[in-house]
């Protein structure tokens, strides 16, 4: 890295100005929007706004104009000299869950703003504007959705999701968006406040929220997609209890061992699949016996989990589904248990744009770094964006701690090697 | 069964009233320790005391002599022509649980009394002493301490236990066997009641409670040994919480998957024990994740979970400990996890006597039975007698629901059976 910088004179300056301007702003962030445990700004709270016109104020001092969307999102503009070219997007959300991070989410706006700043520095008048949104609303911790912000920005928020109470207040969605200044009618229409077709990317950096890059020592990853999900909240796992020195074997109906069974054949088949590099994680985050009927001395007869799939192709899920199912139906028949399981519940994840990630790649080759690529788990903004239909692309940056708690810790050096990326990758398409 | 009973009328004449003593005797015993729900005379109970006074007396309308030991167990005697030899013991306890059934303990009492009776209608005049015991305090329930009555015929009783608090009342144990006249000091020194070696044999006839005569269909089985056990009342499985999006299997340690791996593989040793012909039964009653920290979204990093292994011989378990602990080093190396035991609880099993469980098996077959061997998988009185030397043996009787509950179902048909193996047994050995 030091080989590169010497030899890059202009990327010291804006490394130092990056720098600066990502300090000051996480420290404003912190100080305004602290709980004491940690930084929560919820959806469409209070703290939620003062985040955005803490960022809308510093774009103005940089001579950038900022304002609001009819859903109150923060947009900052630096127009390109034609207009009718489609825009290019980039940002993140501001709101955070409540005793969250100060990084989760506000790093991909402040990473937005920098790339504009560097843009001013070197005086770069592009050809085609550049936005950057501070988004509200991602996070479901308030109102038990996500993606508020962006589904109002796009005309695709259910106009039934409005009338959902707050947790912490009980007001409803609605009345907490017009307070702080959404256009809720034009929202429950479903009329976009931007036309998708004018958008020719949406570019979004965020922390990562798990351990790769760490594991990895590098500084950033490009999101090669976002995973989406099939879950059972619950299962049971129905068997017949008795005494545990009396019964044999042969005559068990044990809902642990043969839950136990399903948790071992799945992870069988999911190293499989991994074999065959295909993208997958599996998680029974809730597994136990019941309370009222546990004994150490009793044959358990019900066993209740929760499971969850993950991977960025459907088409993995459902086979990998399918494998779940004809486990379950095996083991059921050979241990004389039953599975029964609740709704299944899916949540689609989203295919990025693979010119972008190339793209993205290239930025980062230029730097010197590594090019890797990386999938989100987690769900983000980018994913309303590309299944509207938006070119869209993720840079995420090595975070030690794992996200949504006070200890999200983001290496401001690794934060603004992403922000260097995204400007070089940005500029190569305004000019 | 018809046919073996046409041939042979004495028999006919035995299961008639065998049938009718037990009939009334269940009857009574019902009547008087019903709590409404279930049969409750709790160890060292009045309604327990009722239980023995109302067999002495049915023992005593017969001609036997019936009288309390110094520990207040119920003996009743029939005197042989050799006071000198070896005596023959048999029975079974006369407490039950709270809301328990009516024949765990009783029916071994009330078979013992029915073999007496037969001897008498056939004026059997033994050369050896039979007595029938019937125990108090064989059920954990109330002190938390099995075969109480057991252990204190024999002199075994730790003076520390005297102090135990019953759950139901909190009064001592001392005081409770003091209540119902036991001989406490002479407990409470350790003094045998009656010396082993004047013991030919331990005889115990008792439901079994498990499904396994019902699932072979027949009506009784000869016990074959009974199982001792090793515990753990709670293993910590100790992995790393974290999204479960945003973590690849590479870098997880996930608590269920390593603790759902550690029970299939003990199945797989599990099978790999019955198939060389091993007794062993193995359990995890109460499995699972943390009520305060688990989550469908979140990896889990906490699993608890207890074990029960239990075989009749000690070289079995103390083999499958070994491969239990080896999996466990194996699974936390491979998968970065701890397996944190608390204390490993042992407790002993018993070996019945060769000879005696032949002598019970030739019996069934003289009755045209099948001299099925079954494992005990509770501990049972015999276990105390064996274990102090004195050769013994026990019968199983079919009851189709578990013990310990109001529903225990034994066929009075199925427990003349047991009677009459009993008393063609033991009539080869008084005479």
């Amino acid at each position: 890295m030091t080989l590169t910088l010497e030899r890059s004179p202009p990327l010291v300056r804006d490394r130092d100005s990056d720098l600066e301007l990502a300090r000051s702003l996480f420290d404003d962030l912190r100080r305004a929007t602290s709980d004491g445990k940690g930084i929560s700004r919820v959806a469409y709270s209070d703290r939620e706004t003062a985040a955005l016109d803490l960022i809308a104020s510093k774009a103005r001092e940089l001579g950038l104009h900022a304002g609001r969307d009819a859903a109150s999102n923060l947009v900052i503009t630096l127009e390109g000299s034609d207009p009718a070219l489609p825009f290019i997007a980039c940002g993140s959300h501001l709101d955070s869950v409540p005793q969250g991070g100060n990084f989760d989410g506000a790093a991909g706006v402040v990473a937005g703003l920098a790339v504009l700043a560097g843009f001013l520095n070197e005086d770069l008048r592009p050809r085609r504007t550049v936005k950057v949104y501070g988004l509200r609303g991602e996070e479901s911790a308030r109102f038990g959705r996500a993606y508020i912000g962006s589904r109002s920005l796009l005309g695709q928020l259910p106009p039934g999701e409005l009338a959902l109470p707050a947790g912490d207040t009980g007001r409803s969605l609605g009345d907490c968006m017009r307070d702080v200044g959404v256009d809720v009618d034009r929202v429950a229409r479903g009329q976009a406040i931007i036309d998708a077709k004018s958008v020719a990317a949406w570019l979004e950096l965020h922390i990562e929220q798990g351990p790769v890059l760490e594991a990895r020592n590098l500084p950033i990853g490009i999101v090669q997609g976002i995973r989406g999900n099939v879950r059972h909240r619950t299962i049971a796992c129905i068997g017949q209890a008795g005494h545990s020195g009396a019964v044999p074997r042969w005559l068990r109906h044990d809902a642990v061992f043969a839950a136990a069974e399903l948790i071992s054949r799945l992870d069988e088949h999911w190293c499989r699949f991994l074999e065959q590099g295909r993208d997958l994680v599996v998680t029974s985050g809730i597994f136990g016996t019941e309370a009222g009927e546990q004994a150490i001395a009793r044959i358990p007869g019900l066993v209740s989990f929760s499971i969850d799939f993950r991977s960025h192709s459907r088409e993995t899920l459902e086979s990998f589904y399918g494998l779940f199912q004809g486990e379950c139906d095996r083991i059921a028949d050979e241990r004389g248990v039953q599975f029964r399981r609740d709704t299944r519940c899916d949540t689609p994840g989203a295919t990025l744009d693979q010119v972008w990630i190339e793209r993205l790649k290239a930025a980062a080759r230029e730097r010197g770094l590594e090019d890797e690529e990386i999938p989100s788990g987690g769900g983000h903004d980018a994913a309303v964006f590309a299944n509207a239909g938006i070119p869209s692309a993720m840079v995420f940056v090595r975070n030690a701690n794992g996200s949504h708690n006070p200890s999200e810790a983001m290496d401001l050096n690794d934060f603004v090697h992403g922000v260097a990326v995204m400007r070089t990758a940005i500029s190569k398409v305004i000019q």
